[in-house]
């Protein structure tokens, strides 16, 4: 590491610059950006999914948030970085820590397209009290980055109307009438996954992610999309081609936007998140409208019947694959030596037997007692701890089919619990039924509906450091926005199609951590005087694990939703199972 | 009206102005401003609590909210005043017509001191486009304004520190500290509530408001107040002199302010709300920051012991008049005739025995069955209806004592009620009871915490067009922030010492209206692993209608929370009740 850092410094040194910024992003700004783009971990070793360093001439620095900074500890012991807790305010955050470090009438470098113009932006605000210059058209670490991984495309495969239900036309069609309301004469688009859905085309690659590096520009009257044509994405967009979409290279977009001579005549609409920095150079001279998140986005978070029609499919495909899992572990855990890694690969193979099966849809934690209380837990990276036949398994994963993504956490006893596991257990079922019940008036948003699954928690005194839920894409991004049901406000409002996960949980430090989580759609409750009313419907149908009940601390309409969930569960899944395993699930799902 | 308008229109003409704002705020943008301010009720003859005026050389146009539309159309039929709503997004706001109304280089005159500088500020942004100015030294109401009412300084009383716990200067020392963290030198409150609480000084004045018309500017050294002196107000005034309080007459903080020469050195704190344009313009040189509100108003909203002590006192003297009142209304409503407006005078009159008694802390709420619906019902601007022997009674109601401020509802059966009227009231009781009965971490904010009282109508389809709750001053404002439990986000977290309404309702246009209140105060409940946990506890005690209530609505943990709270209702007001009342609250209280 300080070899490479030496030598970037004497980069800095020959290119005039004091501070030099480096993040983990990709142009796109997207959750899972390309390895090619982690120029964090090339520099400092770490690997955590988020940080940001600053070089410079006397200090390294990294930020990342409380759930890496031990492992950040432990990754950079041999180094000279400072570790910064993103989210202790009373530290320098790295925007203060430039201004504080950087001289007056110095220069901080980055490479304009793995930063967002949003965050540019705050930094310019607060270093122009010093006179401090930005340079952001300069890659260093490309320079000292031997053998650096391609960018990598992936295979390419359409996504057909009958998964998703809409035409890439009759997208483009929605998209340009938000576009009028707007008064916008152009559309960028950098967001991956909008584009993936925008084109009805998925990209299947390593890292689960199905996206693939391209922005898209809407006109009134065409649609151009700046994409590197290879031999594994040659005949879709040949298809793309007949359908009077523009293709130009990848790189190309800089000097289109360059020669287009933009100014106040045009009206550019962007996401303000997504954008990065030298795009939104290109066109600050144009009236620009930021949105706070993509035209697209809105639209795709809304599932279409034949989505909503498919994601039932996905949920059953996925939960037979479960079920044969749990049975599994459940059976042989006294028999056969297993990991938590064991658990992952039984679980995929299981998965991968149906013929739309494409991949998982993020890495599956499969979390043995105590490391069941590390929220992220990664399996991949830590030794896998051996399962025995008491305790609790956590096991959250998910699946893409061409029917859609699935995300499932079920928490199993492997016998031998503890009645703290139970009462717990319990408690977080108690959450999950509740907001799964929930009727709510149109307009409510997340933050509104968050503590309607905590306050049984609260009530022990128990709580969990996350969302409630997230939205879900479909065959596309496991996270996805605008809506999201958290603590955090949040002006996004629930509505009818959307799909979102329902995941509270319990995280015992150095115990145990238990999470319950189901996929939920949004649908009409009733309309009176006092507004429409909207209700959630589950769609993912597994059992909750009967040993791990506190039926003492279950009321009767819970009890009732439990019973009735299980009827439906057995009924959807038995036969789809052998008789054996129908046996099994009859035994998991009687009535309680 | 018209001839008003006329005379305006020539001021205008003169004075070169093409739209002119007019308003109801008085320089601190308080909730009740004086008569003396009401421009708007004097140019239109329109009454309702929201609403603002623009007068062009064409056009008079008034923009209130939609309690108020009908009203306005009411009020307004035999003039030419174009009416908008508000809340309709899809009509202009009064900046928009403005903007749209108001020629190239154009002037748009308006009293600076009656409107906020926010307001003006996202004006100014919008007119720029059009090179419209702004002229914001003109008071042309004042000219033709004949009669004007003087403003009222009403008669002062000294709030002892046996009643707020808390002396003028330890009250200024917080202050101070506060100051320090953000590294300010002069802090200017306008806020009159805060500036009567900082003082420990309240005037009784005709409109139950506590404030009189006051500025504050406070430095590391000195406390400045601005205020006209009068036979009502010079001995305490003289007592505030002693505590090196300085001074000095009400209009002269302009000139005071000017005398400054403030620039850049000078770092001023001020509210961003409540800072009236003109008072901005005299400071807009130094360096300001804006808090979200005021120093004084987070201070406040944490009750001290003393004041909580008092608060509790405070509700059961009013508990004693209410149930007093209750009982006579229930007992005698076959015998005399008795109108809504009869219920306010004798629940006053027993409110007011009391030697504590100051005032109403806001307009009774008296109403009767469809008027109950009518969420802001004022008795005083309608015909009074007479009670029958069957139906609702809507009693909202509140008194200030120097024990601090109550607010209280109870819907109360008449007779003859039906199984809808007991239904509604059965769940709005759940509503106030799942509220009242929360645990929930700190950190959580009202807009977290508003569903857990909805989700119980929900439900069934119900829900009512107002917030939750609302934070209540300590003898002083009835609406106090920053707090409140309401659906619209808000970041202000929950705090220890924080004093809440609790009121939920049901509304049916043209049947009935039932709403339930409480005070409730914000109390520990547990540290755990998982984080700090807090709850509610009730401080008003009153008994609910046992008429009123359908018990297979309510499960086993609300009847024992209602049993419970009967239990305390009785033991705590029965000892300050005749042996007869005692009798018939003993009825009220029995368990179920």
């Amino acid at each position: 590491m300080e070899n490479k850092i030496s030598k970037l410094r004497e980069l800095m040194k020959k290119n005039f610059i004091d501070t030099y910024i480096i993040t983990k992003f990709d142009p796109h700004q997207s959750e899972y950006a390309d390895e090619y783009f982690n120029s964090v971990k090339f520099i400092s070793g770490f690997t955590g999914s988020n940080a940001i360093v600053v070089i410079t001439m006397e200090k390294e620095c990294l930020w990342t948030d409380g759930r890496y900074t031990l492992q950040a500890s432990e990754q950079l012991k041999n180094t000279n970085f400072e570790i910064f807790n993103i989210s202790n305010s009373e530290t320098e955050d790295f925007k203060e820590f430039i201004f504080n470090n950087t001289k007056n009438n110095g220069t901080v470098g980055f490479d304009g397209k793995t930063v967002s113009f949003n965050e540019i932006n705050k930094l310019k605000t607060l270093i122009q009290k010093k006179n401090i210059k930005l340079k952001s058209d300069i890659d260093l670490i490309n320079e000292i980055w031997e053998n650096r991984p391609p960018i990598s495309s992936g295979k390419f495969i359409k996504h057909d109307t009958n998964f998703c239900g809409e035409t890439l036309l009759d997208k483009l069609k929605c998209v340009r009438i938000k576009m009028k309301n707007y008064r916008a004469n152009m559309y960028i688009i950098s967001s991956l996954d909008d584009i993936a859905w925008l084109l009805n085309i998925r990209s299947i690659k390593k890292n689960s992610s199905f996206s693939f590096y391209c922005y898209t520009i809407i006109t009134n009257t065409d649609c151009i999309i700046f994409i590197d044509e290879n031999n594994d994405n040659k005949d879709i967009l040949n298809e793309l081609k007949n359908q009077n979409i523009i293709i130009k290279p990848y790189s190309s977009i800089e000097n289109y936007l360059n020669n287009l001579n933009l100014d106040t005549n045009h009206t550019i609409l962007i996401d303000s998140n997504k954008t990065n920095y030298t795009l939104y150079n290109l066109i600050s001279k144009s009236q620009l409208i930021f949105l706070p998140y993509d035209i697209t986005s809105s639209l795709k978070s809304i599932k279409n019947t034949t989505e909503i029609k498919n994601i039932k499919i996905a949920n059953i495909k996925y939960a037979i694959a479960l079920i044969k899992t749990i049975k599994y572990i459940k059976e042989s855990i006294n028999d056969f030596k297993m990991t938590e890694l064991d658990v992952e690969e039984i679980l995929i193979n299981n998965a991968k037997k149906d013929e739309n099966y494409l991949c998982q849809s993020f890495n599956t934690i499969s979390a043995y007692n105590e490391n069941g209380a590390i929220i992220h837990y990664d399996v991949h990276q830590n030794i896998p701890k051996t399962l025995k036949p008491e305790g609790l398994l956590l096991l959250d994963s998910g699946a893409n089919y061409l029917e859609g993504t699935t995300d499932i956490t079920r928490t199993i006893s492997l016998g031998n619990v503890t009645q703290e596991m139970k009462d717990c257990y319990t408690l977080v079922l108690k959450s999950h039924i509740a907001l799964s019940q929930v009727k709510f008036l149109k307009s409510t948003t997340g933050s509104n509906l968050d503590a309607i699954a905590r306050y049984n928690l609260w009530q022990y005194g128990l709580d969990y450091k996350h969302g409630t839920s997230h939205g879900i894409g479909f065959c596309l991004n496991v996270h996805e926005g605008p809506q999201r049901i958290a603590f955090k406000a949040n002006d996004t409002e629930l509505e009818v199609g959307m799909l979102l996960s329902n995941e509270p949980g319990v995280y015992l430090k150095d115990k145990f951590g238990i999470r319950l989580e189901n996929s939920i759609l949004i649908k009409d409750y009733m309309k009176t005087e006092s507004g429409t009313f909207l209700q959630f419907e589950t769609v993912s149908y597994i059992p909750f694990d009967r040993d791990m009940l506190n039926l003492n601390l279950l009321d009767k309409k819970e009890i009732e939703w439990l019973n009735n969930y299980h009827k439906i569960t057995f009924e959807l899944l038995s036969p789809y199972l052998s008789s054996e395993e129908k046996d099994w699930l009859y035994i998991q799902t009687k009535q309680l």
